[in-house]
């Protein structure tokens, strides 16, 4: 089986998730190839050369033009703050690579559009790190509505909730700059959510919505004396059609004691499904085609040999975590290198997506519904 | 301790939870008077006796404008639907009659006006049935944000969720019918969850919102093949603004699986809570002025005797169910008359709950937002 | 139909509970007759005339003996300490009166066996006071075993915990003196999971048992500095077959955290279900006959119309207490008076749970097991 | 930093989760120094060369005796059935070797009072794998009892109850044979709770037990016609006896619905706490020294960085799985070679174990207590 060359550009939270996930793979999906972590990127010399020792990396590089364009890159991944992904992602596209990117694809539309002409273009696989499509809970839950168990479905909803600023004195970091970010909580969370809404229900193509930045100024990091505005929203409520189904989302970063708690409910006419990020293992079904008096809300552990991914992993009822998701994300696109087939999500995908959260800035801005551009 | 006699208009399912309430109030809360459950009435004899056997009452009359003018009355309870609470209200401030009407409180906040009037002008006491008020955990709810437990509050939210008309099948009753209902989940659920943002947090100003008839055509009761058009919401979405706590809202008859389930979450600086209609005995509050690492989700079985209207039932842990937060607003009604001080939720409370309602109906026509007009 | 005349001895926790019961009986389950609240007996004139006023019972009678023969009674109602069950239930059989007993029937097997011959030899309706088999929830885990649905048991077990004994300083009450009380936790809160294992599972058989006393002395009642010998255990566990199916026990006062936490779990070849009296509204079904991938704990809420009991209150989803289980059971004492049919749990139910707690009380002092005589 | 060279024997699940851990431990503990995974020994080449490969292993063995003496081995890693785990441990400690080995340490206490024995002697650092004492909610539960925080322990509960043997027509397997494993449910799940009993609470000293073989023919591996006796427990519930503490355990691999269900219970006079593994994030704290009105329990989700092992893995609030708590015994038993310091659970606990699990099968076929010899 030939061996797959990774080069990865930035090494923070998201390096280190991808780097773990590379590593692992083959050792739980042995069928699908062999990622070899061949380098790592950082501007930073003696940082970027520690990380690689921690992560696993064979070679570093500062800059990344030059890793783009290395002969022993088969694929380029970008974890990168979201101001960098377009260009980055557009050069290793022109230059024969595949592409994986964090998420959101774009700090808008219109990167992100750019990002989609790149690499249909230069014909190479792309993937967008919509992880959460992966958890098998998730997984499980896109199989139950293409099964149809659900029915007609009236209703979608979700809220991705952090509390990590609640404390006016967490400082103003890069995240909470929009000229690097892009957007907040927006764009980090509802990023996962709207794509979940995609990924289950269907498109959302019209929004009315509020964004809030609460604490609008915030110490410097490192300077505790020296404010600099929050150029983000904390948090961002909106609701949205997808065709007859309706759709409602909040995300924050100040809802105090949810700490990556991302929830979703679904509601059809033959049966719901609720989940909770916080407890990933689990799906909960509610199936109406039961004899009435029997039906609930069935807990289903998702660590059953007949349920997506389990088998590669533990025993029945060993749970798994977070990190596992991208572990499968990195395993489906190896395999669809292999078998030479598209993987979801996409850039169209991630497009999508970015679309959508045009859209509710958009209407935070004037107030009124905004439709969704594709 | 003088005998208060009280007059009820209507005798379906709420003219039962009433009549539980002031046939049982006297037995657990002795200190607040006796009430005499005088007269029932119902527009049907044959049916508003056999309903005054079943439910207690003294007597019967068949005419509300005999009830609400006769001498032995001295608080008239209304409990039929939505379009004639603003007529007899209005009638029986007139007579010099307490007044307790079921919510919401008219079908819009026109009628509601004139009731808040006629009983200002009539100088009598009145109360609107917000009853989830009176739910211990909601009572000790308030009483955890007025000690300011809670910090700033940064966001609302709440569901109520129901599935009772899932199949299409189901009969077009009154309640789906605009004439007499005035709207349709979002005045029957959406009414609870706005009064409970009122008194949790503050006046809603403003919203934006969808409302959906998502099974346009039922059949008639009793005629299950003539279909008739369903002229209310089965399900409607809004956010709102609380000064600078946002709001979000969400009521649906539709959601598989979801009995009576109103769900909400508020998130401050200094702390959070959680509730759920269905497990009503419990409430979550999250402490962020605990040390970090002992934070969590700190589920509270409110049957403590140090809790709200507790003390009055039974030992600790012995749980309550849905009809008792019934018996506490009568309790508390009765408390009111003997102290010759007012209650809340009064005709002012349930009349800036129809200013919501009307302004989410509002904005799901114009597709802006609407300004709450009190 | 006809009134039935009840006299009841006793008025404390659970004077209050079954008067409840008498008084809601009729309103909610207008069938099955119409009990008059006619007497209430305690030692102290003034005491049981309050609770004759805030009870709703018509007169008083200070001499137990007299209440049961009274010829306008004709159910006598037993909620006094254990110490004097058996005296009285004789007494009221051998006066033809039907009798209503609160649990454990005895002190010991050896009254509860002379109780049981005195209604059979007077021929009279009996009943004991497990009032937990008609929660909602156990009846409906009892039909979904007569259906099969758990297939083979194989282990039962359940835990009854409360807490409010923590304190050393909680003064010595009559139920921590064993003349009065008989026994403590075991007699008090295990005699109602030994019935439960019961009713849902079958008769214990033997047993290997151990118990404690954890806080030997507690102040008087009134005289914190007086302290005196608690006499009663706080807390045990014990191990039992029945049949081929495993059974474990556990009670305790010293549960920190645990109000009137009732747990139980039964696993079967097909199928198990959990109950948690705390969340008394819900019953946990696993179905193993279902496809292996759905299969979950089914979280049902038994609060719908096809599910016990529930008609004859409230709408599907609206939750019932605590005291309701108390209805339950006199409503079918009556329906059992009314159709001249016998009612369980009768006092041979309560004969055989006390001789477990006898066995249990033998095997703890012996060090091993002790076969449950009947 | 020095490289530890590893040699493991056996390559089954148990061999999957600790290959892991060398694998990830030096990822995400750096400090720790740097396994290699130097060899991996089974009985059959070509079995274990496919192992080594997917599991990352150096090289193989085909005879443990040779592993266990290879010069370039520094840890001898046991993950075979427990019969052969003595045999092993005390060649490799002869050896020079460090040693691991999974539970129970030995299949009886006298085998792992041999073995221990054999390291004492010899002078090598000894753990056995209870990896349960580092999934961090029990970590953290124990520095919360070493802070006193839980005040006088009255009760410990546990149950390990899974369901992966219900069907009659699962094959008798070489867990099912006394012979290779010793005993059933009882030793492989009921060790893991004996020794959480004694890292939390203390030593259990003695016992009154009762064991089953609910199932006591099941066909061979392969041969579905063939019948062969089981031999070992499916099944057990015992009592202990922890000074005075009372300890209460049940195991079963007949407990449907429960698929890797161990839950615990500790309740003291100042606190009590709650786990479950199949939500291992998760711990409950009940703190009867908050003001009594806002006492209930504290689900604290295990995943903030000031809670043991967390800094090393991901932000708060993205939950660990099954495997992590390998990784963190790996770590902190390098971290012992490191820091030239013990480390537990050694033999020692290895051994206590053992004797309680011998107490257990002594009492349950004598029916009477058994003391626990240590």
């Amino acid at each position: 089986m030939a061996e797959i060359r990774i080069g990865m550009v930035g090494y923070a939270f998201m390096g280190k998730a991808h780097s773990n996930a590379w590593r692992q793979v083959s050792h739980f999906f042995p069928g699908v190839g062999q990622p070899r972590l061949q380098s790592i990127c950082g501007r930073t010399r003696a940082a970027v050369e520690r990380a690689a020792a921690e992560l696993g990396w064979a070679s570093v590089e500062t800059d990344w033009r030059k890793l783009v364009t290395r002969d022993d890159i088969d694929v380029v991944d970008i974890v990168t703050p979201g101001d960098s992904h377009a260009e980055i992602a557009i050069a290793a596209a022109r230059a024969g690579k595949h592409v994986i990117c964090e998420k959101p694809l774009g700090n808008n539309a219109s990167e992100a559009r750019a990002m989609v002409e790149a690499v249909d273009k230069a014909g190479v696989r792309n993937m967008v790190l919509f992880n959460y499509r992966r958890v098998p809970a998730i997984s499980f839950a896109k199989q139950l509505i293409e099964e149809d168990r659900l029915g007609r479905i009236f209703h979608f909803r979700a809220q991705y909730l952090q509390d990590w600023i609640v404390d006016p004195k967490f400082p103003r970091l890069w995240r909470l700059d929009k000229t690097v970010a892009g957007s907040g909580a927006l764009g980090d969370l509802g990023a996962h959510i709207v794509d979940l809404a995609h990924f289950l229900v269907g498109q959302v193509e019209a929004v009315t919505a509020q964004t809030q930045t609460m604490i609008p100024e915030r110490p410097l990091p490192g300077k505790p004396e020296q404010l600099a505005p929050v150029t983000v929203d904390d948090s961002a409520q909106f609701l949205g059609k997808v065709g007859a189904t309706t759709a409602a989302f909040e995300v924050s970063r100040l809802a105090t004691g949810r700490k990556n708690c991302l929830m979703l409910e679904i509601n059809g006419s033959k049966g719901s499904l609720r989940f909770n990020l916080e407890r990933l293992n689990e799906l909960e079904f509610y199936d109406r085609t039961q004899p009435e008096r029997l039906q609930g809300w069935n807990n289903i552990l998702v660590t059953q040999k007949d349920q997506p991914y389990i088998t590669h992993w533990w025993p029945d009822g060993h749970i798994l975590g977070y990190e596992h998701s991208f572990v499968h994300a990195m395993a489906d696109f190896l395999a669809s290198l292999q078998g030479n087939q598209p993987v979801r999500p996409d850039f169209k995908d991630g497009l999508a997506c970015n679309a959508v959260l045009d859209a509710v800035e958009a209407s935070a801005q004037s107030g009124a519904w905004a439709k969704v551009a594709l």
